[in-house]
């Protein structure tokens, strides 16, 4: 029996690093996870155990922090696409090398009412994600939000559906629609200011999360897309991933009470999951 | 061999609510996770099988649903007393009710410069928490805040201490300082604006946090635990639970480069931890 | 500005799912989380907010539930086809339906040397896997294990590989090797004895990773895969992703003493992660 | 306004080890993990910042590694006493050490029929613990169990109970029991062969769970803790908490079909929590 090696990647993952940058008092810091993936002439590592073409992972590793220690991180597409460079420069048996960067955000704590320069609080769960793909033809810088924890309690109907011999909801007009957006998006151009565009898309994505008159998750989550690619450009296309954070009216009538729409039980399962790509046409 | 029931507890756990409240277009939500605990007189249900006194934990769940339609949660210690006060008047045969809450935090969604009514996104890991422990003697109210994650880049030394054959670490005068607080303090009185003490308290330990010339994370949790004290008279004492960490300066000298305090390691294993309870004397 | 949906799914997951069969004395468990996604023509839901086509996400849950109910489980490959194909009867809007389903595993517990026919203790983290996709054309039936963690203590070793001015790893003939083995094939047909295939093949991964000698990851990631083939000819192609869970000799010069490759630091983060697609010639 | 330090700890937790032992072919592996907390006269290190009393909680790191070179770990219970003894013997500013020790278990992985000398597979979420405080006046041992996750499909009836305005729950003589048991016993003497009691409790709790004609939770839980205290003369005292996992039959009639006890929805919250201890008499 032969066998043959279909595909292969190999990397370091879950790479963290905290950059602090002074400018005077005010310190900034930069705090991310590096994820780095090769794919490339490595048959002879899998097949008879040569090594001699395997950069080792704890290499990649070392880089991340040698290059941030050369100059500040900035935004972190552009970070990630340093990475990218000096992997495909330095390594000639890599075809492709994957980037993928996670921040974690920081607000300054406020003192007597002024921002502290060197002290933060946690932005919470909520990430910027960045990815910058390369190869020896080019690179591909797209960029994302994780874990945007949103809730509305008007405005959110969901009825009109099909039913069948299992269905038992029941139709409404008025209902908690709470989700937690991932999102992703490729830029057009490596010619971008990317912090920018990051923060007019997460404002798209909040208000019309908010104001949309929903008729149900697709039709926010479409009309959140278009207002991302319609306030911003520098993109094309948009991936949306939404999940139904179900909440349960709770059902007060056998207690001969009446839930007016105040009572209700969040629940993490099962999850509705929606997600879409949209594209400017 | 005889046995001897030494101590017993039950009760529910986890009880997850979403209480809204609406003033005309604008609504406000609270978002909390109930657990219930009961003691008294249950010998007869651990040693023959006798359930006659056992109120089921699906009931203590469905009560806090039945409250929370009857008026609007109010501040959690609040709602935590008369839930205690329902269960105490309820169950003969309980002597002690324990109630914790844990409160997830939102913060509207800004839409064109303006909070919305009724959109909102979350306010993080942080928990806002209540324990109101009651028995027929009476009750006690205790509050607190989980998972505030905070860093500071400055002001953090140390140095000075204990060396034995083991020690490796090196003194400093500038390290990062991350930690999460936990904080649970022992209200004076019932009649107490919880809210507004919370949030007192909140900002004392963030700005002594922030501010403080730290020699040690037992300095700094000191000086917090005073400023907590300080600025709210309500409380007599307060404990804190402050894990390190620790942020590890990357050893850049393998590559001849240095590091001058700006590329760091974040770690989640191992971490110091440090708790204590100061009072006012 | 027009836009284009370019894809879409949407579905329920994380249906938790106990099907207890009784057998006489003998009870069966199978204890699974079922999840679904739908692609079809659903483009006005989006659009236009018209739910008309919209099987709800609720009504896909409980389909699961009154399918388990006419029939025992049985393997996780089955009981997915069963779903799909229910799916894809009663809804002509849908043109595909992706079904996955992850298996909790539990042993009985042995009393006085046998094993107990009603009671179960968990069998770890180790899920069992199976996804089923089908469409107009056909179905497509992959399975898999999920979270398998091993550990070896010899045999191992990592050296000859390419150092550049960032590499500072030793080179090593006898490390410790761990991995949380993922693992997806892809059956050749519907007519195959999912349970046995499933075992052998597990059997397979687990023996030739501990008895393979190990230049790398990769090479026994190879090893293992093509051991599984081997023994399981159902199967012509496999993915594994293997996480290089590092334990790290810990540094015992500083105290004068010497490692003798005894005492390791197991570390979380960050993490070598491998994964390669290997098929019969 | 003056201040009282009322209590105080600090330590190193999370430090993890694998500790590997050689005796000719066949290895052996001790995983682990430690935490150590300080009492004692820190009062100047919180109020003035002088941390010349202080190990480092880095150097309290370190000492689990030394140790861990200097001999085999052995029982847990044996290495935490270890530790307790060199930080009081080295400390004297310290009056308690409590030293927590938290063992992942392995198995031996199976290869032709015979178990692999130096090849493991994780024995799951399952912990073995250990608990040494020590003072300046003697030492007390515990021990116990973590995350042991079991479930049975006969024998477990709750009815009988109290019933008040909010009561729904159905009373029923045939359910499903599952839990995730933790267990905590002192031992009476420190001359314990403490591998053998550990598994003798395991045993006796296991086996109880799985037999006891269980009217509640308590019921049974009290018939785990008489049970182990019996097996295992070597400690009088047992503590056991035991959620209650909810797996709330699925209502089918809502199809026209019937639940002959089969299909069941396993749920996380909210979930019952019951604790007691139980001692000799």
């Amino acid at each position: 029996m032969s066998f043959e090696l279909v595909s292969n990647n190999y990397g370091k993952s879950a790479v963290r690093l905290l950059r602090v940058t002074r400018d005077g008092q005010q310190h900034d810091v930069k705090d991310i996870s590096v994820d780095i993936q090769f794919e490339g002439d490595f048959e002879a590592v899998h097949t008879v155990g040569d090594n001699s073409r395997v950069l080792p992972t704890d290499t990649m590793k070392n880089t991340v922090y040698a290059l941030a220690a050369r100059q500040p991180v900035g935004e972190i597409e552009e970070f990630a696409q340093r990475l990218v460079e000096h992997f495909l420069d330095h390594n000639r048996q890599v075809s492709q090398v994957k980037l993928g960067i996670s921040e974690r955000l920081w607000s300054r704590i406020p003192v007597d009412k002024k921002l502290h320069p060197t002290a933060f609080v946690s932005g919470g769960d909520e990430r910027r994600t960045a990815c910058v793909t390369g190869t020896r033809a080019g690179i591909a810088i797209s960029a994302g939000i994780d874990d945007l924890l949103v809730l509305r309690t008007a405005g959110s109907a969901f009825d009109g559906y099909t039913k069948d011999s299992y269905t038992t909801l029941s139709e409404t007009r008025d209902r908690i629609f709470a989700t937690i957006v991932k999102a992703d998006w490729l830029y057009e151009t490596r010619e971008t200011n990317f912090g920018s565009c990051w923060r007019t898309i997460r404002g798209a994505l909040l208000e019309s999360f908010a104001a949309h008159p929903s008729e149900s998750v697709q039709h926010t989550l479409y009309a959140m897309a278009k207002s991302a690619i319609e306030r911003c450009k520098e993109i094309r296309e948009i991936w949306l991933s939404m999940p139904n954070k179900h909440h349960l009216p709770f059902d007060l009538s056998r207690f001969g009470m009446e839930n007016r729409n105040e009572v209700f039980v969040p629940t993490d399962e099962p999850y509705g999951l929606i997600s879409a790509t949209v594209r400017r046409a």
